[in-house]
């Protein structure tokens, strides 16, 4: 570079840092301003996260940022962005308490990762909350009496041991409700071990979201729906989605969407290292696409083995899944070997067909995520 | 809600229209900084992307944001997405043209999703181009008279062929490049074909990157490296890393990469299908995590099937990488089916072992990547 383009670049740069200024400053006042009507919804006990509100922004600026010839795909990621930190924020104000008359809450397990992030949520709602670990049994008795309700959060395997042993006789009126990831067991346990209120809670998302705005909560019925509905109304408050399932149905699904997904990726980070695969060569040799597939293989690998055995072995029909994987990676394998090509592409468009109109879909959302892969790259 | 609360809402989200107002004005005029900065960068021949000077830049905006007590992670966020947007634009102004007396270039294949690519920046960049594609054989001579070098981006089972039966007339000095996923038979190939100077390119990016910023480009080198070192700077002049490589060693990297992973990522999809899951309900059932990885699947059947037959069929080896991951799989069942529970975790404390700083690594970057999936959801 010459004398001029080094000074051009210089000031140029210089225009752009006050820019930039400019922009902090903005921000500041907008997540002041978001804060504030944070506050407002507080006092309303009205829910953080209002979908058609969002909506109908983002397509405001949309429009506006097409008249100035700014990309509205831009202008929407940013916002996105902003309103993501605004739900951090609203953590700071607490939240609008639903049910004045509870008594106090009691989290089995509440030492966890999962029943440290409800109790925290459940403190910030004004709730007063007592936490039962494994090895608080002897004074149990104690913490369940006034309660309004018992939260059990414990590892899968000792879920319906717990409840069986120590969670049958809570005051009547007293809700039991669990958060474990598969619902038929713990929930038909609940009901046994418990004559009131009964509801089984899964929480779709790790302990390390920072809100819980637009996240799934999934809601199985068990008895006095009436009684818990404050719970649901609370859980809405925080950002959260509420849907209903039936927990057959929700542990068949869990299946294929944790049990045979996390063991894939167990098998695939194995497999990685049975290969000795140098994984700094992976990722220099890495498309932003696999630079992601891998690094949701390795996150699983920083993370407590235990966890995934519980996921991994709560469900005997989990076997019958990952079998039928095997089955037809097997079925394929032998088609690549057979060098049958035509085979592979006719059976590609067969499950092309079956995605239907998901497929374009994914891609798009997927692109959309290839390109942040892209963005943080350093060097 | 009641009237005032309605009031307050309104109130407040009309000021936050307001700051939102001038932040387009803010971005427009960022975008036009940064414009000028590729124009100067442009007559210069600087290439567009700058990592020292971003990270400098980053950091500076990181301070200045903790002082005004905002999240530094929100203001590097925005700015690396106004950065990519700042990439994209760029396309706009063109590139500095790094190699002038040329003669003209030949893109063989140049109908295809890549040939398009290199023709619109080589374009951008001054250089002449021209494309030969399988219906135009009969004016090959015609077309290779005064190239400067001709380039091919055919798919991989004809890449081979083609070089053998057409490209072995071409001018001394013209330079024969090609852009296959494999390289150690192209290149040979070439090498065969050609007397000329060499080279073996793989672009590490789909087609539909909107900007070559970041991106990386694996080069092999084949022969009389100083005739084609232009190429390289005009490839890093549009923003993409050049990282040199053995062609033996990309290509077995490449089964692990490519081959395997769009082979599990296949088998996955034609698993879904036989199960014949419903999509819409895993959907409602999926965390973040599952989202994307459903969307990682779903977007290769939303593409070119022969693209992806292309690359798994391409490599004798892949299959063997292919069928060990078969044995490990096999293996992690059979201790699943055994219920050896405790098996499981040494094995997972075992590869977690291997991945090192790696996997806490990994976990940081998807965090964020879940994090963006989130903030895409819209009810």
């Amino acid at each position: 570079m010459n004398e001029k383009t080094t000074a051009d670049l210089e000031k140029l740069r210089d225009l752009i840092d006050g820019v930039d200024q400019q922009l902090l400053h903005l921000l500041r006042k907008r997540l002041d301003l978001v804060a504030q009507v944070g506050a407002v919804k507080h006092a309303a006990g009205v829910p953080i996260y209002a979908p058609q509100r969002e909506a109908s922004m983002l397509a405001k600026r949309r429009d506006e940022a097409e008249k100035m010839n700014i990309s509205p795909q831009l202008i929407e990621d940013i916002l996105r962005r902003l309103m993501r930190e605004s739900y951090l924020n609203e953590k700071d104000v607490g939240f609008k308490q639903v049910k004045h008359d509870l008594g106090h809450i009691v989290v089995v397990g509440g030492e966890g990762q999962l029943g440290q992030l409800f109790t925290q949520m459940l403190t910030l709602s004004g709730y007063s909350v007592k936490s039962l670990d494994k090895n608080d049994w002897q004074r149990a008795d104690a913490l369940f009496d006034g309660a309004g309700m018992v939260l059990v959060t414990v590892p899968i395997k000792v879920t319906c041991d717990v409840i069986k042993t120590h969670l049958t006789r809570l005051p009547d009126t007293c809700i039991l409700a669990d958060l474990t990831s598969i619902k038929e067991q713990p929930v038909d346990t609940m009901l046994l071990a418990h004559k009131g209120p009964v509801v089984g809670l899964h929480p779709m998302f790790g302990p390390d979201v920072g809100s819980l705005a637009k996240q799934v909560v999934v809601v199985c019925h068990g008895r006095q729906a009436e009684a818990y509905q404050w719970l649901l109304d609370q859980i809405a408050i925080w950002g959260a989605r509420i849907v209903e399932a039936e927990p057959v149905k929700h542990d068949k699904a869990m299946q294929l969407v944790q049990a045979m997904r996390h063991f894939s990726s167990f098998v695939y980070g194995m497999n990685l290292c049975k290969e000795d695969a140098e994984i700094d060569t992976l990722l220099q040799f890495s498309s932003p696409i696999y630079r992601l597939e891998l690094a949701m293989v390795g996150r699983l690998f920083a993370q407590d083995p235990e966890l995934y055995a519980d996921i991994i072995f709560a469900q005997q029909g989990s076997q019958d899944v990952i079998a039928d994987y095997l089955d037809n990676y097997r079925d394929a394998l032998a088609m690549l070997k057979s060098g049958d090509r035509d085979a592979f592409v006719a059976e590609f468009k067969r499950v092309a067909k079956w995605f239907g109109d998901f497929a374009p879909q994914f891609q798009h959302e997927s692109r959309a995520m290839l390109q942040s892969v892209n963005d943080m790259k350093t060097g």
